[in-house]
């Protein structure tokens, strides 16, 4: 990979358990034009409120992000606590502290031990330029099983210029903006015009099209920061390089909400809900998560149980309109339900036979309109229970 | 039991497994004044469209209801089965087929065994005055572990009368409407003008506030049965007897959604989340739902896992105004968090020993208001999982 302009550290600062890295540093050369997506969560976390102040100037510098505890539910003692984070990174760096972002993840409701980040935050500014962004994905992990990242490259005028990305996640999530921490770099230089709405329209399809159990966190934090460090000319909105940008975004972005979805807790299976038919895009989405929310769904999903009667009961409740006499359901290409009944046949043997593969896509049209809206999730299985009944223990 | 003028006659017409009974009729030996509630579900099943057709006369005489197939998404081969059932129990009967209502529980999706219904429905005519009214709520059941049935006795002016009612359900359990099949019989005679309301408001504070799985079927269906056979004289609306009358039906209701909750599939927690401190009753109740549907906290719950920050989370994200800084919550009489934050000393084992209990209460102050809401829920198990991965094979 060959982002320019970005250093990236990895420490150990006794958060979590001994052993696991869990304090991290991305740092930009230059400052940054940066864009952000933060939780629609009431309850917002500290390190949120005070990053979302800060990136209204559009610039940052240098993002400070822990896991083992989300600094949230943490009063005035955890703003203090995240304000106090940033300054002694500042210093360290010898940057604004308000060019300094901050994100926490993990569990809610405790302070920050502050001593053990005092004691860690030298040796994370002087090991900069020492971690990969592997290294980093691995760092902010808290109950996801590998870290994710994903890469693309683009060209400005002959300049090629680089899209990286990670993201750590697996439970809590479920779209309303941003839905678990993710951090894109990217050395193009991006005009700030273009930077937040492109940024915005990809969060949407992917971190907002993902669900794992319906739960919104009260951290979710998704921030673009654009160096210019490539030498590119700078990338104008309007442009076919900004829609190529757009693109790559799009699709940096789309992998890394696959592979957290992929890594929800206890997931075996992929699949992606497909809504056709549909009276109006948000009906297209309220139905798709739905089905994508269903336990009773995700519980048939887990057991390889083509009982799509289940999945119209979804769609039904979910406040779209529905026509129950032209709905119809497929298996990836096997068509189980049609005007609103059984399609018979061999279907159900088929239709089992999909839901035995680790991937599949269900398909329902509402038979109501022309708009769709695609979300993705896994399944609800035991392992799902033994992680949430047991984490903090 | 003294319940006046009905009958019940439950028979195995070979719809479930070989050796459980399937399909039972109610019948009052006078028409009925009558009031329902169906699910607001927009995939409906035959049974419901063909039901609610029918109540809008304000009588019914008989009631017949099969497990093990829901009739739904089943199409017009499903209405002229619905249909063809209460054409031969009205037959039976010798009353009118307008007066006999329906009612289907099962799966979703294929067509009812209408031979077997119809071998099976003359014996089940016969039978009437054999069966009680637990052999009905046996037969009704589903993934239910126990029958469900509460009694409670009223005066009028000297002459006593009796309501009793039965429920059935386990999953796919969410209030938006009756969420379950629900049959109240009295043998007190009732102002039909009184009989719909106060059997929405019971309703609404009963079986609209439960949830087991977030699901809402589509075949819910609650119906009430008033035939007089007590001789009571006609309770009218805006008496003391009104009243009283209310306050039974509430009392009969709430006890029926709380045993539904406490066979709530593989539950093995039962929950009251009290919210308080709102801004209005549709954000207390937004936000009772929130936590009650949330997998984190149903986990967590499983666990007996004091982590109250996943109910702040959940709050937060539920569209009800709250006040983070100002937010509380307790279980049973411990307050783990006050003014937004944990409530330190040894609220963390106290609150864990509230946990271990079967019943607790979760009370949570949104810091905005003054209305309330409360709303009964269980765990989230492996049980639940097992039971809805393996529902159908």
């Amino acid at each position: 990979m060959s982002l320019k302009g970005f250093q990236f550290s990895v420490v150990e600062a006794a958060i979590k358990k001994p052993g696991r890295k869990d304090l991290a540093l991305i740092y930009s050369e230059a400052p940054a034009a940066a864009a952000a997506v933060f939780t629609t969560n009431k309850v917002k976390a500290a390190p949120v409120l005070l990053s979302a102040e800060r990136i209204a100037c559009g610039k940052a510098q240098a993002l400070v992000v822990n896991s083992g505890n989300a600094n949230a539910c943490t009063g005035t003692q955890g703003m203090v606590d995240a304000r106090e984070t940033t300054r002694l990174v500042a210093a360290g760096l010898g940057v604004s502290d308000e060019l300094v972002q901050v994100c926490s993840t993990g569990v809610i409701g405790v302070q920050l031990p502050m001593e053990r980040l005092t004691a860690a935050i030298p040796g994370l500014v002087a090991g900069l330029g020492s971690a990969t962004l592997d290294d980093l994905a691995a760092a902010i992990m808290t109950t996801d099983t590998f870290p994710k990242t994903a890469v693309r490259s683009g060209v400005v005028n002959g300049v090629g210029y680089t899209i990286a990305g990670t993201a750590k996640g697996a439970g809590m999530i479920m779209p309303n903006m941003a839905t678990m921490l993710s951090f894109v770099l990217t050395d193009a230089a991006v005009d700030p015009v273009l930077l937040t709405p492109c940024f915005k329209a990809a969060v949407d399809r992917s971190f907002n099209a993902i669900t794992i159990d319906g739960d919104t966190s009260t951290n979710d934090t998704c921030l673009l920061l654009a160096n210019g460090a490539a030498g590119t000319d700078t990338i104008a909105a309007d442009t076919p390089e900004a829609r190529q940008f757009a693109q790559l975004l799009d699709e940096v972005l789309l992998e890394l909400a696959r592979l957290i979805v992929k890594d929800g807790e206890g997931a075996t299976k992929f699949v992606e809900i497909r809504i056709t038919g549909a009276a109006s895009g948000a009906d297209a989405k309220k139905a798709a998560l739905a089905v994508a929310n269903s336990s009773l769904v995700k519980t048939a999903f887990c057991g390889q149980d083509a009982n799509w009667g289940r999945i119209f009961a979804a769609v039904g409740y979910s406040g779209a309109q529905v026509d129950p006499d032209r709905l119809a359901l497929w298996f990836d290409d096997v068509c189980m339900a049609r005007d609103g009944v059984f399609a018979g046949g061999d279907a159900e043997a088929r239709g089992t036979d999909v839901l035995r593969n680790k991937e599949f896509t269900v398909t329902v049209d509402l038979g109501s309109g022309q708009e769709h809206a695609t979300v993705y999730t896994c399944d609800l299985t035991h392992e799902y229970v033994s992680i949430n009944a047991d984490y903090r223990t």
